[in-house]
Formats: C-alpha cells, sequence, structure tokens
C-alpha cells in the first residue's frame, strides 16, 4: 500500500464543487470514478480543502492510499485518460502512509480576480469577478489589506452555519495588485474559514465604494459580527493558487 | 429604418459556429432571437464571416436594418439583456443603408493561439491548440510567414467543397510571437478561404517539425495541391481579432 500526493488544477466553473455529492458533477467524484476505472480500487480522495461550487484551483492537493503498482512518473497520463481535460494532473509523488493533504496543510494561499473594466469579455466569463462600478485604487486597498495581517478570531469573515471549533487563523500576508484590467487580492494563512477569502474581497469592496474605512477592518474582527464585514462576493472570482506542507511530506516511505 | 452595424466578442467554444442552424445555438441564431425580443423584428443577421463551430472572435461585425428606435449608444447594453455572456456587445453605429458588413469588409485579422509547454492548463482547454512535442521555433515561423505575403491563388490552403469562385487572395501581414507559453500566429489579408487560417498554422507546425523548409511554402502555393500542405488544425485556437472597413461605413444616412 502506497499513500499519493496529487498536484492537480481544475476549472472550478464545471463543476458543483470539491464534494461527492450524488447525481452531480464534482471534482471528488471524478477523481474517485478515474482512479477506479484505471485501477479497479474504490479509494477515498483526501482533499486539501472543500472548495465550492464555481471556486478554481490553480493548485490543488489530495492524497490516496492505493495498491496500484503504477509508477508515480507515469500516475498523472494515466490518470488523465479517466478524466475530461477540466481536470489537469500535474504531478505525483509517494508520500509517508500517515500524510493527510488536509491535516498536514501547514498554509494555503488564494487569490481572488476582479475584472475591473467596463465589459465583461466573454473569455473572462466564469472565470473572475466583473466589478465595472469604479476603478478600483489598489494602494487604498492594499492598505486595507493590512489590516487582516496575524492571528484573529475571524468569526465576521465566516459564514453562518459553519460548525468549526475555532474561528482563531492566522494570515501571513495579503495585498492587492493590477494587472491591466485585474485586480488581484492575494491572501495567505494557516487556513480559511467555509467563505472567508470571498468575505474578506467584498469587505475590500466596500473600502473601495467608501462604505468603511480601511482601519475599520479592526474593529469589524474584534465585533466578530458578520453583518458588518461585507457581501460574500461570487464565487467565479475565487482560485486556490498553492498549497504548502512541511518536511514530513517527503518522508516517502520505501 | 436605419442600418446599424454592431461590434460584437465571443468564446465560440460554446456555439455551432455563426451561421443559423435549426435545433443548434449558433452565434447568428441567438442574435436573431435576441433582436425579436427586443425590438418584436424579425431581422435579418448579416455577419462579416461564417466562423466555423468552435472559433472564437474577439472583434466581430454584423450589420442590421431595423425600425427600432433604441438609440445606438443603449443598444449594446439593451441587446445584452437577451443574451447570455458567451456574447458581448462592444458598439453598434449606425451606418449608411447600403452599407453590407460582409461585402464592404476590406480586411481582417486573425490569431491562431498554439500553447506550446507540457501540460494543457484547464483554463486554456477550448481557447487554444495545445502543441507539446516540441519547443516551437518563432524565427523559423516567422521566416515562413513571409512566404505566405502577396496577392496568391491559395487553392492548397482551402479545404475541399468550398465553392467561392476565385480563391486569390492577398495576405497583407503574416508573423509569428511568443507571449510566454503562448505562440501566436498573426495574419491579416483581404479575405480568406474555407479553412484558410487553420490550413496556414497546420502548414507552419510542418516547418516546425522538418517535414517541409520554409521556402517550400512557395512551391504549395503554386502547385495549388492541398494535400501538400499541412493540417487543418482544430477550431480551438483560431480568433477573428479585428474586422477593417473603409471610409464608407462612416456615411451616416441621416
Amino acid at each position: 500500500m502506497r499513500n499519493l500526493l496529487f498536484k492537480i488544477s481544475f476549472d472550478g466553473s464545471l463543476f458543483h464543487g470539491w464534494q461527492i455529492q450524488s447525481e452531480l458533477r464534482t471534482v471528488q467524484g471524478e477523481l474517485k470514478n478515474a482512479f477506479y476505472e484505471l485501477t479497479g480500487e474504490n479509494v477515498t480522495i483526501n482533499g486539501c480543502s472543500r472548495t465550492d461550487a464555481g471556486v478554481h484551483a490553480k493548485e490543488y492537493c489530495f492524497n490516496v492510499k492505493t495498491s496500484s503498482t503504477i509508477p508515480c512518473d507515469s500516475f498523472p497520463v494515466a490518470l488523465m485518460t479517466k478524466l475530461t481535460p477540466e481536470i489537469l494532473v500535474v504531478s505525483c509523488e509517494e508520500v509517508s502512509i500517515d500524510f493527510n493533504a488536509q491535516y498536514d496543510c501547514q498554509s494555503k494561499e488564494y487569490e481572488y480576480i476582479f475584472l475591473n473594466c467596463k465589459n465583461l469579455s466573454p473569455f473572462m466569463y466564469k472565470k473572475v469577478c466583473h466589478y465595472k462600478f469604479r476603478k478600483l485604487d489598489v494602494e487604498l486597498l492594499n492598505n486595507a489589506c493590512q489590516f487582516f495581517l496575524g492571528e484573529h478570531d475571524f468569526s465576521a469573515f465566516c459564514a453562518s452555519g459553519a460548525t468549526v471549533q475555532s474561528k482563531v487563523r492566522t494570515i501571513y500576508s495579503a495585498s492587492v495588485r493590477r494587472e491591466n484590467d485585474l485586480v488581484i487580492f492575494k491572501v495567505c494563512g494557516n487556513g480559511f474559514l467555509y467563505n472567508m477569502v470571498r468575505i474578506m474581497a467584498g469587505t475590500l469592496l466596500y473600502v473601495a465604494e467608501g462604505k468603511i474605512k480601511p482601519e475599520e477592518i479592526s474593529d469589524i474582527i474584534k465585533d466578530g459580527d458578520r453583518t458588518k464585514a461585507g457581501s460574500t462576493v461570487i464565487p467565479d472570482g475565487l482560485y486556490l493558487n498553492k498549497v504548502f506542507y512541511g518536511s514530513e511530506m517527503n518522508e516517502v516511505k520505501t
């Protein structure tokens, strides 16, 4: 039995999110079926996070325990013969038998992409959040980002109904940059609550629109009141960008 | 009655080409329905060209004769209320009553985009032609492009079954550039035969793969033998980029 860590990339606009649901097309469901077709095994696909319907991943990790003897080098191409091109299998490596892609994840980086111009290009549809109402002030938004940094209880930035015990998370970096008509919010942290990045991005829009001042983000965090933070912006603009693991990942069982 | 010229952009991966076909989703069909819903008129949509299934357009033009009194400035937004976001209406202007988007077109510019790297990103699927077999040599391909220039009978670069009388066309410019992993073939001419750009792009791959030398393109044109030119590459990488009209376009009937 080997424990294999896969890196994949997927276009979330074509899936009802990560997690298996009967009758709906999900990334986890497609991968489970692909493994079954390839190896005959009914494996458990342990994903690094549960992305929502419409959310994309430039880099997503999952691990699988398998009796298959397919070499790691060949596994991505072999698995892709059972998948459609909306999921790209980038790499496969053997990890220690106890490794879990969710629990061993040390930090994640997300990007939220606004298309900040008059028209939504058809080629960007479902890939960005179109924001045409005003030109976003990158300097102002970068100023606002600084108030997200550090360890905080992010209850105000969590969708209601979330059942996690602790809502304390640490944000390591947060910034906004412009690339032509794209305005990109990048944030890295040790973990994210349900809808947290989308609510942070919505709160940046509050700042952009003058509804709150950058420093008021600190008050919103302290109050812990979801109704004071911004709206949950659409999933289309959200990308899981990178997933970081510690050195234990590399202790391959041989 | 006004004659209106519209510029649009569309993602061709979601349509069975430009031309109306019963039971199939086409760009012309969607536009005709949108006009009917908006104005109650059963208009004729005169497109600048018949793009094939899967071919994209960054800029496409069509004209419509209409009794509608909707001002030109408001028409794009009004029409888009009846369309899905795969078609963007960029602009609308009044032109002389005799203007025809197909017959008055003086030249067109196309781009054919290869993704030249190992993996096809899911975000590029249906938007490019993935070419992973070798690194494309831009200098070599630019050299090859020079042999397309000028006025020639392009019978060798026309899909069989085409019924046009003359296969003589003039190519004004042709070049290849690299933007990171994208290799982009840009070509401008006074007209293009059926599948002509895709066969030109396929012939550039012949050059890249050493099957023919750049200067042999001249011989292929002279011979007029379709079987000597390259394969017709997939529609996914083809974009109508710009459409040029003469000054008569601006003679607005008032």
